[in-house]
């Protein structure tokens, strides 16, 4: 009884579901909510629930029926929740067999551990304390790649964590043509930025961001926006979307931030709800969910249309900051581009450069291609070929981010991808909608809103990450021209 | 090897806390900070986690981990965390087990469609509506029963889910001595009450109410507060506890609730960390555990002394609302007696009698003693005899309280036992603690803290709740002279 199999197979991934978006509320409040009294039990309480969930997920009883429900859903049309639940977790449950719980339980601590150490070497500004952790965690992670099939590069099992399917040499191809591309733009069309001195008032901006994200479909019925130290979006289902902010009193990266998380939320609040309490039931990858962010940040918030809508009620709100403005000034200001020393910092046209650093050193790395000592050298080396900077100390340098203390190697070339996929979106849903400048214009976002539902949004992961990107853009492959044509025509109009 | 299984165990048991401090996270954030849009979803992650968490409890291989484990754990001290983790879990293993999953599940699904029917019913004022969820709470509570062996009566069994060994008689007995001697007193010592018109901004009463929990033990480390709409007391552990509050405009209703709350959160505060993630480690019944707020809320909100310190800042906050007071006036408004319809609204001299009349219709409710058609004049009669009212509907009367919609029969007296054993402590601390009234008027109330861990609160669960209020006040048996002593002294004071 093949649709028997079939629901039995859903109630058992419904409760994976529920104790993943349990997981979900725990670290939300931990990093919101949850006085700091909590922390040391609450890490016993995600592990716990990690490890049912894994339990749970890669019992063989998942794979018989798996198998018995395969014959039956593969009679459903492609795009059919049957079909497209039984193609993809069969992928996801073999991937998951591969890893032996101790490896599992290894990388956990070694993540925990590691974390804990890097912020204490980022605070002293001390990379030989570092050492040791990094060096653990990459042990970990090269045995990790030993549990799966020999790939055309180690590195291509790391990467299909993130984005699937997604290969080195694909990324390497992607990223050639950009530091051919991109890297002399910036140096060209780079303008020497002002730095205006400002003093944005908390409450003025907690107001205004609220009145943007409510325009862009932000409500009280599914969604709430707290600060937080590190922003991000997360949320108990389509319809509890929560996302994270935080602010300065001298620019408004926060409001950007803001926009940012938003485009995370709104991708996951536009999931088909008949997803709901299975594993499709989230974006597809995480290079199409910082399309996501990216395009809601930089696409709509630092774009003319935009500001043409809001400025005059940032002025209203934010007074003597914008005296001497007018819209074009300002738009001018929060596109400034400028060669910097931290990623999440750095302005739409730099990015991904600092993206294309760390790619290749996460395959020397791994390839153990120079002395784990030596990698504060080979940071500082490329950050001056790339950024044509220097690098004064490691705390602004290779101990900025936290991805290597967590043994999360392979994960940031999707910020990238995701810049770029953004634009072929952008270029394509432009065409869809001659008028969408106007729309943003007239503070109406429900046309841009709506396409990005019924294109992508609504899909959750029923596809793979590349019929994903051919559904929105006609295309699977991921194309880097769109984002340079973009940068373009955008700095060379300023 | 039984030191190997006692470690097997408490592994599994660690597992099964953090279960449920996870499902205390998920029903707090419901409460307090979820967007609506998550209710639906919320309701499985929680049925899920029950589920799961039930099935690891009730597993044969618990039992048998308890059989091996209990020689050596018995070789250990009466009080030793090993011979108390034994002794407890064997018991509560033993009725789990009694209980079959789907009778389990019968009533966790009749519950919550009995509470979403009470809510409807009681806002149309509908009795009739409520007949059907009742009777059906009332039907699976009769076959929840009959999963023991045979008490002295029936009700024996609902009690024990709430206090452990309690028995209907002992009840009975002690709720005859206050029919007998609290009821005359409200009769005689209840004064015509004053009911001043108040405006008490809110914000004032944020400040006061956190500048009150501040000096009661309350912290940023630990503990959280935040506005609900029916206040309660949560956490995740013995460090992360969070309470709830309300606020009104015309009375300070609100700032009594949040110490109410503080008591409860005290309580679990100050449980011995070793405890943690073990089932010892919460309060030890719902009788001692309300004992505890009703202390905080009574024995010290509404004493002279927490008065005499507070009064001077409660007018700097308040201003004109206290325009004409001196300390004793305001003394007396908050121990205002006067008989009225809403439990929870009740003064601590009417309360109990709310409650005898709840036990006593249970008991009728479980024996079929009148057709269920008739509760509202079995309720009414009632009212009127023990309080000498007259109950106008049955919003205001039988459909008051939230829970026999959920089937929780054998509730209610833990209320209040609660205050009897709050005045049975009392009267031992201030023999203790000869100078307490002094430390609270001068604003300190570490002695009182503390006196309450070390007799009390580091115990948990360890020991049966009359083996712990004879740790407490010498004698296994709930007294109810010293709470009919406490409020014939107070009211013939005023």
């Amino acid at each position: 009884m093949s649709e028997t199999a079939f629901n039995d197979l859903r109630t058992r991934l419904a409760e994976i579901a529920d104790i993943g978006k349990a997981m979900s509320l725990l670290s939300w409040d931990e990093s919101v909510m949850m006085p700091p009294g909590g922390a040391k039990l609450r890490a016993e309480q995600m592990a716990t629930l990690s490890r049912i969930s894994h339990e749970k997920f890669t019992a063989p009883e998942i794979g018989r029926l798996l198998d018995e429900a395969r014959p039956w859903a593969e009679q459903h049309e492609y795009d059919s929740l049957e079909a497209s639940l039984v193609r993809v977790v069969t992928r996801d449950w073999e991937k998951a067999r591969r890893v032996p719980a101790e490896l599992r339980a290894a990388r956990t601590r070694a993540s925990s551990l590691g974390y804990a150490i890097w912020v204490e070497a980022r605070k002293n500004n001390d990379f030989k304390m570092f050492l040791d952790p990094l060096r653990e965690n990459l042990d970990l992670t090269k045995r990790y790649v030993e549990c799966f099939d020999a790939a055309d590069e180690p590195y291509d099992i790391l990467l299909d964590d993130y984005e699937r399917d997604m290969k080195t040499a694909e990324v390497r191809r992607i990223f050639d043509y950009l530091k051919e591309n991109q890297a002399p733009l910036v140096k060209s069309l780079a303008r020497s930025p002002e730095h205006p001195e400002h003093d944005f008032a908390v409450d003025a901006q907690k107001t205004f961001e609220l009145e943007v994200v409510r325009k862009f479909g932000f409500d009280d019925y599914a969604w709430r926006l707290d600060p937080t130290v590190h922003p991000f979006a997360s949320g108990t289902g389509v319809s509890d979307i929560r996302i994270t902010t935080r602010y300065f009193s001298d620019h408004l990266g926060g409001l950007f931030g803001t926009m940012h998380e938003f485009g995370h939320g709104l991708y996951e609040r536009q999931i088909e709800a008949s997803l709901e309490r299975t594993p499709l039931a989230r974006g597809v990858s995480l290079g199409m969910h910082e399309s996501q962010s990216r395009m809601w940040e930089n696409f709509v918030g630092r774009s003319l249309p935009f500001w043409r809508h809001f400025f005059p009620r940032a002025k209203e709100l934010f007074g003597k900051n914008f005296d001497g403005y007018d819209v074009e000034r300002w738009y001018g200001e929060v596109n400034t581009v400028e060669p910097s020393l931290i990623r999440v910092e750095a302005d739409e046209a730099t990015y991904n450069l600092h993206i294309i650093l760390r790619f290749e050193l996460e395959q020397e790395l791994i390839a153990d291609a120079f002395p784990l000592e030596q990698l504060p050298e080979e940071w500082n080396r490329r950050m001056h070929e790339y950024l044509g900077i220097e690098v004064p100390n490691d705390t602004l340098g290779v101990l900025q981010d936290v991805h290597w203390s967590s043994g999360s190697f392979g994960y940031f070339s999707t910020y990238a991808l995701g810049n770029l996929i953004s634009a072929q979106i952008w270029e394509r849903l432009s065409a869809d909608l001659p008028d969408v400048d106007a729309s943003i214009e007239a503070g109406d976002f429900a046309p841009l809103r709506d396409w990005l539902r019924e294109h992508l949004h609504r899909h959750g992961r029923k596809f793979t990450p590349s019929e994903t990107l051919e559904r929105v853009v006609g295309t699977p492959t991921i194309d880097p021209a769109p984002y340079v044509r973009y940068l373009e025509a955008k700095l060379s109009a300023l």
